[in-house]
Parts: structure tokens; C-alpha cells; sequence
């Protein structure tokens, strides 16, 4: 069904795709490309919600030459009306004779129906060619549709020997300076950060994007296309007052309590959202991230928080990816723990990972882990 | 002094010393090189401690093509007579013309006197070619001469959160099959075993070399060429008692004590040494790494041993390596840590390290790093 001609005109779609990385949430990465008579016509990437999809960008630069030829494109066109047309009607309208797609789009609202209104039209419709790519440019966006929870990454940064602080809770740096700047390119890429007030008031920390700290592969972009992440802190007993930092800039800041109070007088870039609690009166997590989902349209969420909070995500098993920056210090048996877990008594109860990446970055080692 | 050829031969006379790194210690691993008239005509590496040294498996190789000849060694050739002849005078009298010597032997009855005899000989000599590298092959052998102490890797296994066991003791299998035969090569290039009747009681431990867990690299010695390291074994209480498997098979059992007690029964494989107590009224350690040196002649030391050693010999700096296999876990922090050390106060105060390696070694990885 695919030519290596068919894999190498996706794979460029791909690489577009990914140019938006940094500002399409809530919405999909996807790239297009137009190819006729082996020659391409037309490309394009969608860049932020609101604006123009990927196809509509590599039809308007293929023009004429649209009339017969091979769209490939990373996720299934659209089908509905929504801040723009469907892209499956102007695929038809442009004359497009084949639709190579990689993957089915899981928004409920076009699941189908974009291939269908293709097929309908007479048009020769592939789907499947690099889907495992195609997936893993849009975690975030197809953990929202498929798990109606963001796709979690946990960062954490310790000592060789796995310890956050010092006993005393200094922490000031633990790791280099390379790693806090490649912290920021995480942010950037996440819709949302999670905290909770303790860590806040700890370092009066911002938890916000800081552009002049991102390396040169997000150079293209002007600052003020970047987006702010939301900051979402779990903040019970509301303990966070008006003079922190982290109300002066950033992006918005979601305070999760138990009870919203309607009185309660906020910043401008601050609001309430509302957490339950479980049985045993702790935020209910689990629904804090199907809220973030459905409510805030969250893709992906960065928590950046302590051990206890850690150690909740890990037991609740809503943690996808643990990304841990080791530096090369040992802080010794009296320093503080990188997770707190339950006293287990046989190592088939403890949580299991695999690795997925390991890199030095600058002095530092950062290792990325799937939770099991 | 040195052109391309030059280092290219002696790159080789480096990779042949390399052959000899399971088999020769206490003596240095060396490799050397004949060539004449650009062609090799000889080629040889020490293997065993009493057998012939690089230099005569090179010149019998050459035979009467080594008048005119040069020749690479990577190790100083010996001057004196201990129980092979001195090499330096093969040399001489085999006709060979130049000698060129990656760096002069420490051994305080070489140093300089090998080259001295060539030189007077009228041979040419010229000394330093990838002296760095032939440095890396005899890390031991330097560290016993030059600072009368072995040459000390400190190797932990831990869960990513930096725990070696529950906190009821159990750690099997913490980490994978790869890892434990990786350990098993360290083993087998290590002189001695350090550990402590507690760790060995803890499993009933033998801490030997098995051979049949060795990877290919070694596939070409027999294994009755493989030796096994001494254990040396902390064992001031006197708490290893006859019926344990480290007393049934492997190399000598050093157990040491405070206080030599000469009408101790012990099995066969075992002895005691002297080790003596410092003012906290422990071990010195410190004094018990160079009596291994001095009198043991032990190279490398390969430490397996709990937190409590573990953060003794960081404190006293006696730390050359530090290998730590990372288990892709979370134990959590009710757990076992990775060494024990003071409270510190301050990030200023605690150990540094330098990563030197990273790898993946089956489900694990490998840190290394050097003490700062």
C-alpha cells in the first residue's frame, strides 16, 4: 500500500509537524505535504489554534497544482466547522486525487468522518503510514482525547544517591545550569505546570517560561509567539499571597482548592479551581487531571513539585514519564528523599520503570523513564 | 620526535598490553612492538607475573630481523633482575636501534634505569608516545606505586530513588542479569574484594569470580588462567564462621581484625591481617588500603560493601571510582540509602563527582564517576 517514496514524503510531513511543538496545544501537531508527478508542490504545518491547518497551507502554495495530486498528512483532515473550514472539503475542492494519512484523528467530533468525506469524493484514502511517529508527536493531545487526563510528565531533580535537599532544604543548585535551562524547554512545551503552595513559597519560585534561558532550536520563533503555561497549584489551605512571584508574569495561575470561595479576592492572572477530595481528604488527583483535561484543555502537564506529591502521582500510576536530573553529588542518608512511597516489603511491590532516554546535559545526567 | 607511524604502533603495542588485563597483576600490563623497515616483524604482551615479559615474546618473534630494528613498548623495559632477565639488556643484545617508550615504570627499581642502559648502549630512546593511554591501562600498578594504596572502585547498586534494599533487607534481585555479570568482569580484573562480615552474612556472599558468568571478551582465556581476587573481609568481631560459602571456593579470604589471634582455627583458604583501629576506635581504613599495597601487593580494589563502608571511604576521599548500577525502580523512602554520611549543612559540603561513563547494561545502567 506504501511506497518508500510514500515513507520519505511523510516523514518531511513529520519534521513540519513538529515546527509547532511550541505553540499549536490545544491542538495537534500536523504537517502536509502536496506531491505531483514526484515533485513537491505544496507544504505546510499547523502552528497555533485559531489559524490555518497544515493542509490549507501546502494547498495554498501548491495553487493549481493541487489538481491530481498525493496530500500526505499527519493526522487525519477535519471534518467539522470549527475556527476554520474542514480540510476535507477543500482537499476535495482542490482536486486532490490521493490522501495519504498517518494517522486517524481520536477527536471524537472528526474520528472518520474527514477519511470519509475523502473516500465519498472518489479519492484513493491510505491510513497507517508512519503512526507510530505520528502518535508520538501528539501525546499530549491524543492522552486529552483517548484518557481525558494530560499525558504527565514528572520532573525531579536529586543527587546520585537520590536525594532532593539537603536536611536543612537547601537545594540551591543541585544541578547545573544546563539542566535548568533544558527544564525550560519542557515548560515551553507543556500547556500546563503543576505545583502545590509548599514548593512555591519554599523559593518564591515563578514556575514560569523564562525565553531568554531557551537554547537556539526554539530561535525561530519570536518570544511572543511562545506560550506562557498555565501554573497549576494545589493550594488547600491558601496559603499563597498576593506579593509572590509567581503573580507578578507568566502565564495564569489556577489555584485548586477544595471550595471555591466567591469572595476571595485574587490577582487578575489568578483563579480558583475547584479539586474534590478522596477518602482520605486529599485532593482527589485523578479528577484534578480529568478536570485539567476536560475543563482546561491540557494536553501535556510538567509537574515540578516535592516527594510527597511525587510520591502520590507514582502510586495513582498518572505519571507517563519521569524525567530525573542526577548530578553528580551525593547528599548522604540524612537528606531529603526523591519520593515517598509506602514501606514495601517485597521488591515485586514497588513501582517499575524502563528507560527511554539517557543524556548528559551539561554537568548534569538526564534520565527519562516509563512508569510500568 | 614522534611521526604517525610511530603512534600507530604504539596504538598497537597499547591494544596488545590490553590482552594481558585479567592475568598479569601485581605486575603492569604491557604490549610491544618490533618494526623494521616499516614492516611489524615482532609482537608480544605480558600475560602472567614469572612469565617472559612483552619485549622477549616480541624479540623471539622478530628473531635476527630485530638487528636495526625499532622497537614500541608501552611500559619502560626493565633493568633488574627479578624473575624473568632484565629486558632492557635483551634489547640491547638482540641489535635493536630505537626504542620508543609510552612512559618510564614507576617501580622504583626501574624508573629511568631501563632507559639508562639503552641509551648508554648507544640505542636510540625517545619516551612519551600516548603516555596518557598507557597511563588508563595500569591504573592499579601506578596506584600502588605512586601512592602505596590500590587503585579503588566503590560499586553500589541502587533503585533510581537511590535505595540498594527495602527496609527490611531485601535487594534480589535489584538489578538485572547484565549487571550482575558486568560485576563479574570487574571481579575478574580486580586483585582483591573488599567487603564486611555484615554484607557477607547478609546472603551468605561468596564474592568470587564466576566464570561461567563472563562475557566473550574473555572467551579466549582458559578459564583455569582466570584468577580469583582475594576477599578481604572486615570482619572484626570475628563473625565468619567455618561453614560459609565464601570459605568453600575462590581465591584467599583475608579477614581482617584488630588484633591477630594466632591460635585461631581457620579454614585452609583463609588468614587474618593486622588492620588498626583509628581514634573513633573503627578501622583504618586508610592504613588498611596501603597494607594491601605494600604487602599484599593488591593493584585494584573492588569494594562491595554497604552503606556504612560505602560513606567511609567517600569521606576519606579513598574513592577512585564509583560504579553505581541504577535500577529502573523506585524503592521509596522508607528504604536503604545509598551511603551513609554526615548531616550536611551546606550543597559546599558534600561529595562531588565527575561522570566518566554512562551506559545501558541490560535493564540497567552504568553510572561512573570519579571523586572530585
Amino acid at each position: 500500500m506504501f511506497s518508500a517514496a510514500d515513507t520519505g514524503f511523510m516523514a518531511l510531513a513529520l519534521q513540519l509537524a513538529e515546527l509547532g511543538r511550541y505553540t499549536t496545544s490545544p491542538n495537534p501537531n500536523v504537517g502536509a505535504v502536496i506531491v505531483k508527478n514526484g515533485q513537491i508542490v505544496g507544504r505546510g504545518y499547523h502552528k497555533q489554534a485559531g489559524g490555518p491547518h497544515a493542509e490549507v497551507f501546502a494547498l495554498q502554495e501548491a495553487g493549481s497544482d493541487a489538481r491530481g495530486a498525493t496530500c500526505y498528512v499527519t493526522l487525519e483532515p477535519c471534518s467539522h466547522h470549527g475556527r476554520t473550514p474542514p480540510c476535507a472539503e477543500a482537499l476535495v475542492a482542490a482536486g486532490i486525487s490521493r490522501v495519504v494519512i498517518a494517522m486517524q484523528d481520536p477527536n471524537p467530533q472528526v474520528a472518520g468522518k474527514g477519511a470519509a468525506i475523502l473516500r465519498n469524493s472518489g479519492m484513493q484514502v491510505d491510513i497507517g503510514l508512519l503512526d507510530t511517529q505520528a502518535r508520538a508527536l501528539n501525546l499530549g493531545f491524543l492522552s486529552r482525547m483517548e484518557r481525558q487526563r494530560p499525558y504527565v510528565r514528572l520532573k525531579l531533580a536529586a543527587s546520585l544517591d537520590g536525594r532532593t535537599a539537603l536536611a536543612n532544604g537547601d537545594s540551591k543548585w543541585l544541578t547545573g545550569e544546563a539542566a535548568r535551562a533544558d527544564v525550560q524547554h519542557f515548560r515551553a512545551q507543556s500547556c500546563a505546570v503543576l505545583s502545590t503552595a509548599t514548593t512555591v513559597l519554599a523559593d518564591n519560585a515563578r514556575l514560569n517560561l523564562r525565553a531568554e534561558q531557551l537554547q537556539q532550536d526554539i530561535g525561530r520563533l519570536d518570544s511572543g509567539e511562545l506560550r506562557q503555561p498555565k501554573r497549576v497549584i494545589l493550594d488547600r489551605n491558601g496559603l499563597l499571597k498576593h506579593d509572590l512571584a509567581i503573580f507578578s508574569d507568566g502565564g495564569e495561575v489556577l489555584l485548586c482548592v477544595s471550595k471555591l470561595e466567591n469572595d476571595r479576592q485574587l490577582p487578575n492572572i489568578a483563579r480558583q479551581i475547584h479539586c474534590p477530595l478522596n477518602n482520605d481528604a486529599q485532593f482527589d488527583i485523578a479528577a484534578l487531571l480529568q478536570h485539567l483535561a476536560l475543563r482546561e484543555q491540557v494536553n501535556t502537564l510538567w509537574v515540578e513539585a516535592g516527594a510527597t506529591l511525587a510520591g502520590t502521582l507514582l502510586q495513582l500510576k498518572l505519571v507517563d514519564e519521569l524525567i530525573v536530573y542526577l548530578s553528580p553529588k551525593l547528599l548522604g542518608n540524612a537528606a531529603q528523599p526523591l519520593a515517598v512511597l509506602p514501606q514495601y516489603t517485597a521488591l515485586t511491590q514497588v513501582p517499575e520503570l524502563s528507560w527511554s532516554d539517557i543524556r548528559v546535559v551539561g554537568q548534569d545526567i538526564r534520565l527519562t523513564a516509563n512508569l510500568l
